[in-house]
């Protein structure tokens, strides 16, 4: 396991400069014997940490190239092993051939994610700050950003550790009373207890609900745009977008391919999701029963519900609550009222379970701003802006639900008066799912895989 | 122009790591106001040069990434100037949110190649190097890589030093004699001095004539397949390619599409041109008057004329010493006789200015690697192991060419009895077009901003 790694950590291409990685107990060496450096005597060994040296990389008497060298030793590095750093020029050709070298002289390609693997195994970083730095990696927006920096710095590991914390002065309650079991004594007041226990759940399950945010934060937040043909829903698309994506033309139909588009607002990105199905001229709201329109507004976490300005009411009241009913609780449905510029008497309307309403001209790009703002309200951003604790990760969610799983059986057996024993096997129930989250507990070889084996190489 | 530039050095996209390069008076300035350390009071303006420190770049309270950041002092760096290099999570988000940062606190994007000029302006390295640098970045293959790290590594240079050294030497002689003009002595042996005149003229010519293989290598040395439709043209694109990228089929003329495939033969680049069009139906050998076909043989570097192994003799030497008279000189033509499968009795013919004949079977994939042999050897990649320098710069070549002229000049003038005014005088010219390669003399603005123009961003 301590085996030298290497790998390019740049991004693929050509660039001025590319990165090539190399850590384990033999990384020094293997990078000795291909550095060369203008002063005699020169060897990589006897550095100190954090330095950084001219030279070449020489396969025997052919020059590879000119690069800096940055020898971190044990034991600040980000791996917990000796690490080097070569900078070369960014040619893939010089990049394969020094790849290419050190592989002869004994280091062997990383597998994906197996820095930061070995950084976790070498207890540099848990596991839910290891999954953060993949997060981090691919974040696109400045939310998802925020969200990984904060897990990977450790936000997310405090308030489980925390919870931790208070978990184990309960179990160390419970399991001093079952010490004196014969006696029947109670340590602890069984009403704290049970307040202490309620607080954990309430900290549970605002993480869990943070999750909904979380991740559709981290994959771009789906809106479906969903109204009848010639209703203006490609002409909306491109107002948001504000460029001539899609086609629009006065033809009911028009848009019939896939459009993947995503717009970014307060940082947060936003997905259209596949509205074309939703815009075929036999798919519309009007023709409600077709279930593909539904599956459309199930993958939806915002429904733009677009209706021309002139359709009467009722109309729109009907297929609205049917929209609405369908939707479910967990997604926000707008009402968007569009040609405000052929009809500017529109009402609003007094429907349960709308998100909002508003009226705008996609095609005069009134009320776009508005619209917008209406989305992004609809999300509920704010827990992002108080650096609240986002859960992004799906393994983490389902150990946060089987922890809540737990709890409550704890928390139920406690009202029901079920033996100490039991209420203890529970609560270790918990911390056991809870401490699975930062790998302090199972870590099989299969959860290390699935998790390190989604990190592109070189990190 | 001291101010400070930043830059993303490596590829775009997103990879495990980034660098984002600072060079500049206020390099460290600009980068300590946004670097955070965990020790306390620490400051990068009293640190070392070459170290690296770990740490976050900040945008005020906001934690943007945790980098590894280096620092290089004057005078020992790339650009001659204070540098800082911050190496941050690869995301793409997070390398444009540093970069933002750097030009709020002061820096300045910088220019393609800006790097590597100011490593030029501040005498880092001569103008032929800093060429090279862009050429060893772009470089694909292993004949293109070694020569642009020859070049960049003052091999070049070095050889035009070696050429002004001789040439001062003449001209102070010549100089002396100017000194003494009216006593009408002749301190140099005039036999002498033509002798070291036609020196280095073999040596200029010698270069201009690795340009051809220089600029070949580097662009890709290219190959035209002609023959007539159905001769296998496609089959033995495929067979060099050992891929099915063309469409083979039997029907002639079945290739239409432009196929710009190329292949790597002992580290160099063969790139076969456009040969759809000497493919189709009306534009064949047969045809021999069409211009379009000429075009495309004059296009090449080397030529695989492909007969039908059942081609009568006389047919084929006619055809092909109407190839080669009309390829010139400076192209090799090789004679391949394909369909060996169908005919085994094959004699070699005897036609001037061939450069070799070969028997293959496209299709069994028969003597494809002794055609191979054939066209590495056509090119004479001999001088590239033997390390001499090869020119494969367009600038170069031209002022070598107009070097070249001034010293024929003074060479017939000499011969002619010239007076040693005018001598000097050619020689000065001679001297000014070489030290134009290094950029000694002559760099207007516009001689640097068509070089480093051509560079990516970030070198």
């Amino acid at each position: 396991m301590n085996d030298t790694i290497c790998a390019i950590s740049t991004a693929a291409g050509n660039g001025a400069i590319a990165l090539i990685r190399l850590s384990g107990s033999e990384a020094i060496e293997v990078a000795d014997s291909i550095f060369v450096s203008k002063r005699k005597d020169f060897s990589l060994k006897n550095r100190d940490t954090h330095r950084v040296y001219f030279g070449t990389i020489n396969d025997q008497y052919t020059v590879i190239d000119e690069v800096l060298l940055s020898i971190f030793k044990v034991p600040n590095t980000f791996t917990g092993e000796d690490v080097v750093e070569i900078s070369c020029h960014g040619s893939q050709y010089i990049q394969q051939q020094i790849l290419h070298l050190l592989i002869k002289k004994g280091a062997r390609l990383a597998e994906p994610g197996e820095f930061t693997q070995r950084a976790y195994l070498n207890g540099k970083m848990d596991l839910s700050q290891a999954e953060a730095v993949a997060d981090l990696i691919a974040s696109t927006s400045a939310a998802a950003h925020k969200i990984a920096i904060n897990q990977m710095r450790g936000g997310f590991s405090n308030e489980l550790t925390g919870l931790r914390a208070d978990l184990l002065q309960f179990i160390s309650l419970l399991e001093l009373e079952l010490d004196f079991g014969e006696e029947d004594v109670e340590f602890a007041d069984r009403t704290a207890l049970l307040k202490l226990i309620e607080k954990i759940e309430q900290v549970i399950i605002h993480l869990i609900k943070s999750f909904d945010l979380g991740n559709a934060i981290k994959n771009g937040v789906p809106v479906a745009i969903v109204g009848e043909p010639n209703v203006g829903k490609s002409t909306l698309l491109n107002a948001i977008l504000n460029e001539e994506k899609a086609i629009v033309s006065d033809i009911a139909g028009t848009t019939r391919d896939t459009i993947e588009d995503t717009f970014n607002y307060n940082g947060v990105t936003f997905r259209f999701i596949d509205t074309a199905g939703l815009r075929e001229t036999t798919d519309t709201i009007e023709t409600l029963g077709i279930e593909r329109t539904y599956q459309k507004i199930s993958e939806a976490k915002i429904v733009l519900a677009l209706f021309d300005a002139n359709d009467p009411n009722e109309k729109v009241a009907k297929e609205l609550n049917a929209i609405i009913e369908k939707a479910g609780e967990d997604k926000k449905v707008i009402l968007v009222r569009n040609k405000l510029d052929l009809s500017t008497e529109i009402r609003d309307l007094e429907i349960i379970g709308l998100a909002a309403q508003i009226n705008i001209s996609a095609k005069e790009k009134t009320n776009i701003d508005a619209l917008l703002i209406e989305i992004g309200q609809a999300m509920q951003l704010e827990s992002l802006e108080n650096n609240e604790v986002v859960v992004s990760n799906v393994r983490h969610m389902e150990a946060l639900s089987q922890a809540l799983e737990s709890l409550i059986r704890a928390k139920e057996g406690m009202k029901s008066g079920i033996s100490n024993d039991f209420l203890a096997m529970d609560i270790r129930e918990v911390i056991h799912y809870l401490a699975g989250i930062t790998g302090e507990e199972i870590t099989t070889d299969e959860v290390l895989g699935n998790i390190f084996g989604q990190f592109c190489i070189g990190k």
